[in-house]
């Protein structure tokens, strides 16, 4: 039963190959029009009733018989007596039989009680809303698939329609698959992972008006996952398998298609996402999706979203494009089609892209992504600085008005993030963490506003503004103090190996886990070595590298290292112990465009508040004492 | 207690006045992650748990302990003994302790059931997907104030958010007031208004993310009108009333506000939609909207939606735009900010806009226009031919999709765009109804694709080929013949004044309806009086003017007319009698270029197709004997 390769179709076939295969045979359901929003019409909607159906005053004033105003003017006004020849009506009453226009109330002069004068004539009809002036009996108000949207709801009521025919939602089933799986939980042993897959593609066909429904979580055998895909036919449309697409050992999902009907695709020719299983059973579509997170949601897109629309016959929606310059070199392999995760800043009036992790596992970098590049499967990927077009995920006019941060991660930004949001609803804020160095870089190629950065120069004993001056001399830039905070030993409850210093890190059977090249961090641990003339080459897991406190402090816990380096809030989290090392200013480099700007210095008043230096001492292992100090700038700031 | 003048406003600063005289305190609610999509987070949310929280293989294949693998390559291969040196793992089991790497299913060699052998020796960690890749215990997931994603759903319950802090929707309760108002229904009597208006803002808000809240009628009563906004206080954000806003005799809007709270907006200097009340009362806004539906909901997004952002502290979307080109001359007046709703067609690769009818009583107005063309206070309009910019009702794909029809109205067009919507999700129809001749000028200047005319000309009896040979000479252009139809006298039932021929029209009593000028069935009129030598200043009525047939027909049936031309549908569905006059011929006249286009030859499929010929002669008083026969084209079809 084992296959071990899958095909490479490509996307754009394997999608009109289930497309022509299905057709959809959509109910009709008769609903309150009030409760249309949303809903796709069944057939074309007429008007049943006029709107208004009587003739109806356009303005305030009085109705009058025009025969009675002829010959009115200036040098010989007209009177008019009260209910003969004029009534007082306001917009939007009936005009009384007898009467044919309206005279507006800052025209009529009153003489007495019963008696008005007017100066001109007035011609037949004059402001009177006749009869179906806003919907008229007969007229169609909107055609068959049309998807309601809220006007369209009152135009149908205006027309006496109280109710409307709509396609039924379509039903798709989610079966959750895998003896690992269980439900969300905050309490997670170990082999065991948090089934949230399920989550993600009901919540997407909710947002596609289709009608999802979550089954159980089906463990991984044939016959279990077989009986509720056969059950799951009885009632859907359109079923979705997760995960189990691919061709292993414990992947059923294309051998119960095939038991059950008809495989028409496996594996798409696409990076991430290339394990998927497209089917038909009982003629309705049965896919498999794969079980990353990543490659699960562009797979639902690719074939659930397009066959929700196919069913309601509408138009797909296509995504706002924008052109992009890439921050970064981009490498994509031949014959398969690349879908890159980036974010976008908008920096000095461009947009540049970075590129996230490419790794289909990291659901973190579908909620980061500010768009999708698409690399064709003809092409080898980008130079930096060629322009590009992306996806948008999320709207231009946000990506507007986001800081972009990078450089090193630290808590403190989070709270500078959350801070950000509540003061600032029009300010977004996104970080990605690179390093130090990497933030400085990034500074210098104007791919981020803002860097946090921990650099220490062992010639000066200095932090930070040594490593600017180097690296950023031809650049108009600012260094702010952010923080000062704790650097230590992340070591396991009780120190159980009682590490105290870095000479315990060379110990037989210690085993270190280090940060990533660039690293304030990192060179912190390079400067305690070399103080006390130890030889990297002696501790074991130097060469392995984490991307944040957060990741080694996850090491640590989890037995992969005995030691790590990093902050004390990471510790904490993790609820490990804490061997205090030094004091570190973590400061943030700002470019000079960015730090005149409104939105550097709605930044700055952030971290100038109270509440942003409350939060961070809070959290343990820091002090606040100079936050927002300006420590240093490369140009006249003219305060 | 009456006040005529109404304040000139302008819009931002009646918005920035309120704005910043409201400060909400929303309160929080702990809610399910999966049923919080769309809500909005009252706090940054951070990782609870890990995932994976184990180290889990990221391949199918076997874990090694890498130690056993040193040595290996192609002349000396590595031996591995199974459950000692090796285990079976698939992608997502947890790597066995004492094992730290996986090599893939495809680079071992089974030896037999118990021995596999290795070419490469292997790095520690490889394809092992390490503790906290997705999600890692203590990262923030999602900052405060984000509105809640699909993806973002899934990420919180990967990190183990069960529950997910959120803000409580704003209430906004919905007040409709008018003594006239009724329940929608299909049986209005005169002098009834159907109240809509309410169903469009609560699906408005509900699409924003508020709450509505639907209180039902109220009479036009001050005191009644008073308690309902103090009862409605007492549970809402927000309270919107509708109508009653202007300045009028029964406008009790802003005396109700004035004496409860505080007014600080009495009109703003904007065309539609100027008579809108923007007050405070015991800290909460209270809007009183117009009773037309375009003011209404103009001013419902000006003020409601804008409060409802500002609630969340969340930036306003903003709408699509895109440059166009006028299609007519439109003219502003200056002091006021004019919103003209447009239709847009995207004609021979040019967005060619018209503006739709400038009345503020025409939902269908809303319903039609494909974007809103906003002309700032102190500009007079724009010259046809001239570049704006327009803000999009309909996403630009469907714009890119859609026929653009014009000219006569005709039911049979009506069935047309119904087949169109159901035999071709991706194509959409829109039409204005111009008249015949004005649909031949709209195919002159390329503002449509296709035009449904009628013309009769005295000269050669025939039908509309002379005018196309006339005003279309230089233009590539073909005539397609739609359907036949019976114009006739549309008389009250029963005919009570005995109309049977022209000469009956001139008879002392009878009132005539006629159409506006271009228009083919006016055309037709004209001719029939000069063949029966009728001088048309005997008619009386003669220079009133009807758009549509329905129009005519609900004239006739409401008795501001006795009798006017049209034809038999329309007489039909206004339940009156039909005095038939003559058959006529309804043609089509497409471009070229359009002709050419596959969405000109889908539209031609539906002409010929029997579906579109039954339901046309199935309305009575049609013949489709020669539908889509073409009958002339200036160039040659290559048929």
């Amino acid at each position: 039963m084992r296959k071990i390769y899958l095909e490479d179709t490509p996307l754009k076939e394997a999608q009109e190959k289930i497309a022509g295969r299905i057709r959809f045979k959509p109910t009709i359901e008769v609903i309150s029009t009030r409760e249309a929003l949303g809903r796709v019409t069944a057939a074309s909607i007429y008007a049943k009733v006029s709107m208004p159906n009587f003739h109806a005053s356009a303005m305030d004033g009085v109705a009058v018989r025009t025969e009675k105003t002829y010959g009115a003017c200036e040098q010989h006004p007209v009177r008019l007596k009260h209910h003969v020849d004029y009534v007082e009506v306001d917009t939007g009453d009936p005009i009384p039989d007898g009467y044919d226009a309206v005279i507006m109330i800052e025209h009529i002069h009153q003489v007495d009680s019963e008696t008005i004068e007017i100066l001109e004539a007035v011609a037949p009809w004059q402001h009177i809303r006749p009869i179906g002036e806003d919907v008229v009996v007969g007229e169609m108000i909107v055609p068959d698939r049309h998807k309601l949207r809220p006007v369209d709801l009152g135009a149908l009521l205006a027309g006496g329609n109280v109710t409307v025919p709509v396609l039924r939602k379509p039903r798709v089933a989610i079966i959750p698959t895998g003896t690992e799986l269980i439900e969300p939980t905050a309490k997670v042993a170990s082999g065991e992972i948090i089934e949230f897959n399920g989550t993600v593609f009901a919540a997407y066909l909710q947002e596609w008006g289709a009608e999802p429904v979550y089954y159980g979580i089906v463990k991984d055998d044939y016959e279990l996952i077989r009986t509720a895909v056969s059950a799951a036919l009885e009632d859907a449309d359109m079923v979705l398998l997760n995960a189990g697409s691919s061709a292993g050992r414990e992947d059923f999902t294309v051998h119960v298609v095939e038991e059950l009907g008809e495989v028409l695709t496996h594996g798409v020719a696409t990076r991430p996402g290339k394990p998927v299983v497209v089917g038909v059973v009982n003629e309705k579509p049965v896919i498999g999706l794969p079980g990353y997170p990543v490659s699960a949601y562009l797979n639902l897109e690719w074939f659930a979203r397009s066959l929700v629309y196919h069913y309601y016959g509408l138009l797909e929606p296509v995504r706002q494009r924008v052109k992009v310059i890439m921050g970064r070199r981009i490498v994509s392999v031949m014959g398969a089609e690349d879908f890159i995760r980036v974010t976008i800043g908008s920096i000095d009036g461009q947009y540049i892209a970075n590129p996230l992790t490419r790794s289909a596992g990291v659901t973190m970098s579908m909620v980061r992504a500010d768009g999708l590049l698409r690399i064709p499967p003809g092409d080898l990927g980008y130079e930096q600085g060629e322009e590009v077009e992306i996806e948008l995920y999320r709207p231009l006019e946000q990506i507007q008005n986001t800081m972009v941060a990078t450089g090193s991660h630290d808590l403190a930004m989070d709270v500078l993030h959350s801070l950000v949001r509540k003061t600032n609803p029009e300010r977004f804020l996104v970080s990605s963490h690179v390093g130090s160095m990497s933030g400085i870089m990034a500074i210098q190629k104007g791919e981020a506003h803002v860097a946090g950065v921990h650099l220490f120069d062992e010639h000066t004993g200095e932090y930070n503004q040594p490593f600017i001056e180097k690296y950023l001399r031809d650049k108009e830039v600012v260094l702010i103090q952010l923080v000062y905070r704790q650097q230590g030993w992340f070591v396991k409850k009780g120190n159980p190996l009682g590490i105290t210093s870095v000479q315990d890190l060379i110990k037989p059977g210690v085993t270190y886990m280090n940060r990533q090249r660039g690293a304030g961090t990192r060179l912190l641990f390079d400067y305690l070595l070399k103080a006390s003339e130890i030889d990297r080459e002696l501790v074991y897991g130097y060469s392995r590298e984490a991307v944040s406190h957060l990741s080694v402090a996850a090491a640590v816990a989890g037995g992969t290292a005995d030691v790590g380096l990093g902050i004390y809030s990471a510790a904490h989290a993790m609820d490990l112990d804490f061997i205090p090392v030094s004091e570190e200013r973590y400061d943030l480099v700002m470019s000079a465009s960015f730090y005149r700007s409104s939105q550097g210095q709605d930044l700055l008043a952030c971290i100038r508040s109270n509440e942003f230096m409350e939060e961070v001492e809070a959290l343990g292992g820091y002090s606040c004492r100079d936050s927002g100090k300006i420590l240093y700038s490369s140009f006249s700031l003219g305060e």
